[in-house]
């Protein structure tokens, strides 16, 4: 089986979930500038989750132009990856609505979290199918910033009940890491 | 006529109602993890539909692999099947809002009685334009899965009215069976 | 250009316009079968809706496949078709509402005849630049059937003030004459 | 890097933002001509940025046409455009809600201007990457509209605070001077 429908259906969820987001962000009775100020919260709360779908959609996208075809286990992995994914207008919208007050941005945090578990598995799963010494598999060998990035989101949960404005800022630092689309890919299909 | 545009079409719909049924979560007004428990079994309700829109197009793409040219007949039978899982946002949201109490029991096991009828008849539609000796025809000469399916289904919904949680159970036995895609196909095309 | 980006993004729009619609049902506050009682017209109005994007989206199918180039006054004609069909959720959703009572039925035939206005002006715009002697000129050469509904539509508009339900029937009409995809390129494309 | 699917998640998001914004329009409670009256304003403002958006299609369409391949620069300069545009639904809803008074407008204008701002970044760093002498270099050498554009919309968010309708007319210029998609690619390609 080829990839291009499950690109195609990855594309469409990831689609909705970086455009409905904004549907969570309602709008204001008032027509002055002071109404917008609540929304505030909301709006850097709905940029930062645009960030982390596109940085999703990015890798997404480099990942699957390293495999070759498709079976169960790895669509299976893929819809697992979704669904945490899906999961993020939920979790925007409640941080966003909350101020981010401490529970809130504490499941944000196990959200993205397990998020990155999920693009942990699939891509373990695809470098078995595809062999270690595949593109993916020397890009991927030691994955060492999806390693940190999990470490970071488990940090940020536990001190989002210290001081929820430290998750946020851990939240924020692995977004920055990931901001750069990964080059790993690129540079093994080049160096083949 | 060529397949590609009914696939795009259905992994269009198909995301779709994957994504927006999590628009059915409202974001809770409080701050606490007390919040989350009148959501829990909404969110249990998510995952279930979550997994049966999965296992739905999981088995489309397998399906479809098999499909040389669509007709009239065909594109009606799939937008057949469009409508009935097009209800799942709805009844995901009811069940969801009741928790699990019988008539949303009944009705959610209802549609996904509808649906697996549709996709029953989306299968033999395509056996019959495809041949019965043809690939899809020789992997789907029984579909005693599906059989199986709808009558565990119809057993869900009258259980619901003696005890929903009997329903229930009995539709997460189905989507287990489901969970892994049909090799009948794969196989299929590797005996060729 | 090709046509292939055009057809993706009017899948995008169609498979959005037909999956929307069934958010305007909102899920009642009751648990029991009397509470689904007033949700009926809007079920009623949300099938002969889908039916209608499934209509054009079979036709949009037919017709694109005999389109060789797209140019700018195509793309708009294609978007003005859109932007008809994309009022499809608001119309149903007031005539559901409102258990068909006069000016909702009225708009929503009004809404039904600008779509199928537009429709006839894509056709004619892409006959002018494929040439009358292309498969698309030969087989939409009278195009009776889009006249004949646009005469039925503009009766349905004003029969629902004499009594709704007779503009409910007429469009439940148009809607079986359409039922069947378009034959007339199909088999101008066999007779070639 | 290909470009298909850069084009197919743009496709996506851009079809979603086009038809949630009908969402923003509620279904009124009465049923009569009257009701529509107050929903007049939003519908105003919903074809207003439907055309926005469509035009952004359009010219999203014919530059990608342009592009070899991507890299990660293009893909986050593709990202902050879409980012702007998601914003249209919220931006669309407030203004319409509100009747065009003035800071609903002036708002509507900057993102506006967010978005033309993006665009020229976007098409800027494709130049960049395909070289001067490209055919997108030499379609694009002064820009000459998008610049008009750019200080068209700066000078609508001003007038907005003298008189938000003079805003408005100015916006709906800007829409016109765009109306017609762009034929320096389709020409640049054509001298070739």
């Amino acid at each position: 089986m080829k990839t291009s429908r499950t690109e195609a259906f990855s594309d469409g969820v990831l689609a909705i979930i970086i455009t409905i987001m904004i549907l969570e962000i309602k709008v204001p009775l008032g027509n002055t500038l002071k109404d917008l100020v609540p929304i505030l919260p909301k709006f850097m709360t709905y940029l930062l989750s645009f960030i982390y779908v596109a940085i999703y959609w990015n890798n997404h996208h480099h990942l699957w132009q390293a495999v070759g075809n498709v079976n169960g286990k790895i669509l299976w992995a893929n819809l697992h990856l979704l669904f945490w994914l899906s999961l993020f207008p939920f979790t925007t919208g409640w941080m966003g609505e909350n101020h981010f007050s401490t529970i809130p941005v504490a499941l944000y945090g196990f959200i993205l979290l397990m998020a990155s578990i999920a693009w942990y598995i699939l891509a373990r799963i695809i470098i078995i199918e595809e062999g270690e010494n595949s593109k993916i598999g020397r890009a991927y060998k030691k994955d060492t910033k999806t390693k940190v990035s999990m470490l970071l989101y488990a940090t940020g949960v536990v001190m989002s009940f210290v001081q929820p404005i430290i998750g946020i800022i851990i939240y924020i630092i692995v977004a920055a890491l990931w901001f750069i689309p990964d080059r790993r890919i690129e540079n093994s299909l080049k160096n083949q």
